[in-house]
């Protein structure tokens, strides 16, 4: 390339927003398959859940009032049984398991190893207090709740809270679709002999990965975007004019990796479409973006990490913007400093709400009684060592939404 | 579940790694193909790359020496084209655009901008040292080099690092073959029609995610692990011995979600397994984990987040030594304190080696001439912002190791 000169700063992306079209078109999809995936509206409970007393234990279902005392055996409700014929009279208990609703009349559950049975009778020796034993009505979630907020890219963890408490479907946007083209004359693209390959890189050709590099970020880190085709084309210039105008058509977005610099063989610029040309970053300097009809196109390096570069620089702002996400997905373990203490003799996990502060990650705790109700301003799930955690201790935290600011 | 009693401390989860089968078995594969896998022997470098001086810039490949001068243009080097046949001679220059390898004769690049052309012939003004403007033989890579160490779980960035250097393909372990099996009579199992499934859960029954939400933690993190079937069944405990033994004959390792505990319905105990029942982890307490010739059968709890961190306590070291992992999946934006001056007016993007000190991720650049080339020390690369970033300062980094100790 040639040395590229007026280049813009990076934080000039920003006037590229409101020139693209922002996908509009929402489709209602099953909860299974809604990870990856933008929520297009509040995902608000429909309902109390759960709906009845349910069971957190494995025992006799029992009316509280009535412990300590002896109760006779007059049925069992095992989990996703719906006995709603079962009612339990004066005296009367039923076996359930744990998940299991328990039938109208009771609203305890004992244990089974804190009872003793005595033929067809139970004796409760202590008092059982409401609700011992038992997630109450509603205590998974309230009506009315917002589960997830618009803008919000769906998570496996969101999935496994919503289908928990009868959420099985909800609005998302359909995905932005994408095109790349990889450019150069030097390009061998895979799947080819891997010993004919190697001798071809010694005499000066270029095994594609840098396209290849590029689909995987995106795939992996926005997957709301779908990759729909990947071109690998030399550099006769009316053949990538064809493909670029093609894929305009097509689709909402394209990248073009190798070719952005302005040199001869350089297709960005023999394109015409004027836009950025060129950030003030190392590397990646010749990045360029062009909107044509509310549809980016990217010119990428054709360098790996300098073409990565780009697309965390600028392309990944604009796609975001686009798919209308106000929320994106979190991955990995990270380190964070925990912002209360955790009391505890066993190693636990707990849900968390992560913030970027002087210094770091902090994770602090959020109370859920429930072990996967989905919470929206959860972000991760932390690891508690056995014996807990202090306030200011490091904790390791798989997390589920961007910590990325802004 | 009824309360278990005799719980083993999540550390001991160590006593079963000798008991369980390593994988042995190395295949050859593509490096294209290679992300996710375990590199089975160390990646050397076979020979310096590139075997010749590379232009870094489009120009005119002449000697140094003969700088400033007049040259003659005897011909043209477009990236990708082997032109060994073309030698300067005194007072002559070839064009050569940016991955080119020079022709003989020539050790520097003069930016096409800075010479002037004058008919055939290319006026350079100014002295251009050796290798101005070049990336000289070996540069990337010296032969012998160690590029990705046995052990190391191989990331996209490593695949482009390796191919950029003519290496194509690597010995890696055989995935880990895993079962798993999802048991409960109010399990319902998608596809069916969302609407239904939201009456049904309403009803008492439970949309299986427990298994879903495992099977995604597994792919998405322990991708040299494939999940080679998944069954969802009910309380029969026959048909879920039955399906415990065919996997146990069929996969390497088999995890069991649901009827983890102690009570009639639970299968894990009733398998006779032996093993360790039960972990003091909360959520999660009837985790198990048996080995039966080798091969670790697992029992993780129904509920979805305590089925996680039994896989993330109990499951996942497991089968990362099964699989030979020494240096898992790196994944998502991190939040690092650098830990030296990284000066420059433009944005950048470093490649960086992470390491956790105290109060959270310490990330320290490494220095790498060439833009996608691979370290086996380096863990990600950080955002440095315009202006540069300041020792102490925290930075975004992209991770692509696993950053958990131990």
């Amino acid at each position: 390339m040639r040395y590229l000169t007026g280049l813009n700063p990076v934080s000039k992306v920003a006037d590229i927003l409101p020139q693209v079209k922002r996908v509009e078109e929402v489709e209602k999809v099953a909860a299974w398959d809604a990870a990856g995936r933008v929520a297009a509206r509040d995902v608000v409970a429909p309902h109390d859940y759960p709906p009845y007393p349910r069971a957190a234990y494995d025992g006799y279902a029992v009316s509280s009032e009535e412990t300590p005392g002896r109760f006779k055996l007059v049925g069992a409700v095992l989990v996703g049984q719906y006995r709603r014929d079962l009612v339990l009279g004066r005296g009367e208990a039923a076996y359930v398991t744990v998940g299991a609703f328990l039938p109208e009349g009771a609203d305890a559950v004992v244990p089974e190893e804190a009872a003793r049975k005595e033929g067809e009778l139970v004796a409760v020796e202590r008092r059982f207090e409401k609700y011992a034993n038992v997630d109450p009505p509603g205590s998974y979630v309230r009506k009315g709740t917002v589960l997830l907020r618009q803008g919000t890219v769906v998570t496996p963890f969101d999935v496994v809270g919503l289908l928990d408490v009868g959420i099985t479907s909800l609005y998302v946007y359909r995905k932005l679709r994408l095109g790349i083209i990889a450019t150069g004359d030097e390009l061998v693209a895979p799947p080819i002999d891997p010993e004919v390959a190697a001798e071809l890189v010694m005499r000066g050709r270029v095994i594609e990965s840098t396209a290849s590099l590029v689909s995987w970020y995106i795939q992996t880190y926005m997957p709301y975007v779908e990759v729909r085709e990947k071109a690998v084309l030399g550099d006769r210039h009316e053949e990538v004019r064809a493909a670029v105008e093609r894929f305009l058509q097509q689709y909402d977005a394209v990248v073009i990796t190798g070719g952005a610099g302005p040199s001869e063989i350089d297709h960005f610029y023999k394109l015409g479409f004027g836009g950025l040309r060129g950030f003030r970053m190392k590397p990646g300097r010749p990045t360029s973006v062009a909107v044509v009809g509310g549809k980016p196109v990217f010119g990428l390096s054709g360098y790996p990490i300098s073409a990565l570069h780009g697309v965390v620089r600028i392309v990944e702002p604009v796609l975001r913007h686009m798919a209308n996400v106000a929320r994106g997905l979190g991955h990995g373990w990270h380190y964070a400093v925990i912002t209360q203490d955790v009391q505890g003799e066993m190693a636990q996990i707990v849900r968390v709400r992560l913030e970027v502060g002087e210094g770091g990650l902090q994770a602090t705790p959020i109370k859920t009684r429930h072990h996967s109700f989905t919470d929206p301003d959860a972000c991760g799930v932390a690891l508690v060592p056995p014996g807990g955690a202090k306030r200011g201790d490091v904790v390791l935290v798989l997390a589920y939404r961007d910590l990325r600011r802004g």
